[in-house]
């Protein structure tokens, strides 16, 4: 409750910042709009563009256009994001970019026309072109589009001391940066020292003496999943990336690797829900059509697989009505039990905690779980069913029914995610749509059928 | 593709050492078993014993336990850490707790029974065991209880020199640390500077003058949901804690962050699939049920309402029974499209990008979507159900039901989750059935209900 609460104070001090500056762009007042949007960290001015409307947006920017820097442009979400930049002067754009590291151009490059992109490109200063068009090189969502290319090494049988008067000594070093990695002769990375470490060593001490248990390295083309779980698994802080032949090209950094998980989680809940991964709160209805239809239809097409499975049973309907009315209870809680034994199920192997090690047990413990579950709900709808119609009969059938659904549903909630995983696709990947056409059909199928059989 | 055939090359290997070290338990040979253990880190040791059934886990302890440390206790699974941690002689749960930082000690103790957390409390040193007792005495999701004790403060009138000389005498510093915190003389943290600067620049550069844009301090009360969004949303490394009066008390590094926002992207997947959000793909079958069944019985209820609403139109259907089949068709087209809706505003209410600023644009765009969904499917439901069933009045019928829904399914999936936040609730906690039922009852209402007219 307090969690919320102190939200939802925050959401009012925020709702009245908006209002304040869409206030100050009505009435073209530069100096207070200025003054408004100065104290905002880049993070928020994104949040603040990408929650108002179109218009709004296009005059804010408009009358502001001067002050947007590449920290805002690279923190904006990409559904908005070629909007922003096709509303600035080129000049802005182009200055904003030479702001910006390498790593942070390649994340709004990837996403442009190549127009656009081009564009961008020439407004680089001649090195840091030649970076980003090597990061571009990298298939999109590998490692080698996420790293800087800035790293701080030292040779592996250097000092404490060597390294500092080095660092003390270097024309420029990275933004951030937390190791220092050690190489050897041919640019191999060998471990790394964490700069506490080596500010709380002594001059004479080997760095080799004192490098971290934790070390690891990425090759360049290993998909941007791996590195954020590799990070999320072992704890890093930072990463070497290396090229094929085990030569260091860069370095990722944990704020880049929680960017991946986080995204990575958003694209799971969307897939889940069978909606377009690139979903966004800032779409407008054209796009958000754009990113549901398509699933829409697909659901269309499968719920007519039920309307199929009923036809076939009109007979029996027409013969006591009642059945139609009561047979969607068991396919709507088939559907939930569905989506529950999905749920855990998808997480766990986004988490690689379900494996072929333990998929066995996992299956058979959804069998159980769906007997005891089935047992449960069958003796509430069963007595509830037979007392309301007054027919036993009706309350063992929508019970039966409700048992078979249940088993039928546990075991879909995993098995259908572990069948796409193996055929090398998402599982997350209309998962849901799946086993809910799955619960639906068996749940019509069983009560409708077993009624049958009774009323022959 | 290739990355998922990585994935699997991996899980065999995988397979194949769950399989080797099995066998070594089976065979008691502990000597195989330690040389197979010993390369493995804590994570995957926590990983594998997650993994492996009841039984095997209590053989695999009694042969290993000698070997089993802080580390691995620490990234064990919640749902098997007390049954673990049973399975183990008291002296090495003591020694294990005793390698651990009091953050790490904090966070395996307020899972377990009053009497075994005594029972580790007894076993730490006095000033750790004072720690934790500190920190079990912030609110449970509390910063607090995040946060590392250990932390390294300068005056905020020292130079870069002083720094260095400081950390170079310095007794024990944290294993990890990233900045150093400037405090007044009242232990106020003022600014924090970090490694790398203090590491390149000058001696005599004051400390004061290379501090950090983005320092921020959390309180040590702050629910840790808004801890893992501050540094997701301004890219921290660390965050320093303050008590009430402002005082620092501890810091907060970013893999603890990343940590709760990996548990909160889980709690959220799982409350929206309406499963318990302490469900683990660990879990016994009883404890699967648990977390499963009372969402399944509020389920059976709300698909009663279903049921009730059809009853309401037994004449409709016994005059056509047709309707029976087709009637599910709708119901089923408005959960998806509601779930999508659902999803993206779950989603951006967690990302905190709809917010009361643009809360009413967001509902206009659903509004908008759900009519171009309802047309688009309304078309192709509407002609193919007339073509199927050769009467142009059932089409219309359907196209206008279908239509309808979807207009309630996509603003039911923003205005369900708005208003649990505004009534201090998770906007994901049982969001999905809620939606669901929603739309099943529409669905049924809208398509019977038409029909009845035209009928009639």
């Amino acid at each position: 409750m307090d969690e919320n609460l102190a939200v939802m104070d925050e959401d009012e001090v925020h709702a009245d910042r908006v209002a304040a500056i869409l206030d100050a762009v009505e009435g073209r007042d530069s100096l207070r709009l200025a003054s408004l949007m100065e104290p905002l960290h880049a993070a928020d001015i994104a949040d603040l563009l990408e929650q108002i409307a179109p218009a709004e947006r296009a005059a804010l920017l408009a009358l502001w256009s001067g002050e947007i820097d590449g920290e805002v442009l690279s923190e904006i979400d990409e559904a908005i994001r070629e909007e922003v930049i096709e509303a600035l002067p080129d000049e802005v754009v182009a200055e904003a970019m030479r702001e910006l590291d390498t790593d942070d151009v390649v994340d709004i490059l990837e996403d442009l026309e190549p127009e656009e992109q081009d564009k961008i490109l020439e407004a680089l200063e001649d090195a840091d072109r030649v970076a980003v068009e090597q990061a571009l090189a990298y298939p999109e969502g590998a490692a080698g589009r996420l790293m800087q290319r800035e790293v701080v090494v030292a040779p592996e049988h250097w000092t404490v001391g060597e390294a500092i008067d080095f660092l003390r000594g270097a024309d420029s070093l990275p933004d951030q940066f937390y190791h220092v990695i050690l190489t050897d002769p041919r640019m191999k990375p060998v471990g790394y020292v964490t700069l506490g470490r080596i500010l709380s060593s002594r001059r004479e001490v080997a760095l080799k003496a004192i490098t971290e248990d934790s070390f690891r390295t990425v090759e360049a083309t290993d998909p941007e999943g791996d590195v954020a779980y590799i990070f999320n698994q072992y704890h890093l802080i930072s990463c070497p990336v290396v090229d094929a032949n085990g030569r260091l090209v860069g370095v990722i950094t944990i704020d880049d690797a929680m960017n991946v998980l986080d995204e990575e989680h958003q694209e799971d809940m969307l897939l889940l829900a069978g909606v377009g991964e690139e979903s966004s709160i800032s779409d407008g209805p054209f796009e958000t059509v754009k990113q549901r239809l398509p699933w829409l239809v697909v659901n269309l097409f499968t719920a007519s697989l039920s309307a199929l499975v009923i036809s076939a049973f009109e007979g029996t309907i027409a013969a006591i009505v009642a059945l139609a009315a009561v047979m969607p209870i068991v396919s709507s809680t088939g559907g939930i039990a569905g989506t529950q034994s999905l749920a855990v199920a998808v997480r766990a192997l986004a988490t690689r905690d379900l494996t072929s090690a333990n998929a066995k047990r996992v299956v058979r413990r959804e069998v159980l779980a769906g007997v005891m579950n089935g047992v449960g709900l069958a003796l509430i709808l069963g007595v509830g069913g037979a007392l309301v119609y007054g027919e036993v009969w009706l309350g063992v059938v929508l019970g039966l029914a409700m048992i078979t659904n249940q088993i039928v549903a546990a075991m879909g909630g995993v098995l259908v995610p572990l069948t796409l995983e193996r055929a090398g696709l998402d599982p997350a990947l209309a998962s849901g749509t799946f086993v809910t056409t799955l619960t639906d059909v068996m749940g019509y199928l069983a009560f409708l059928g077993l009624a049958t059989v009774v009323l022959l």
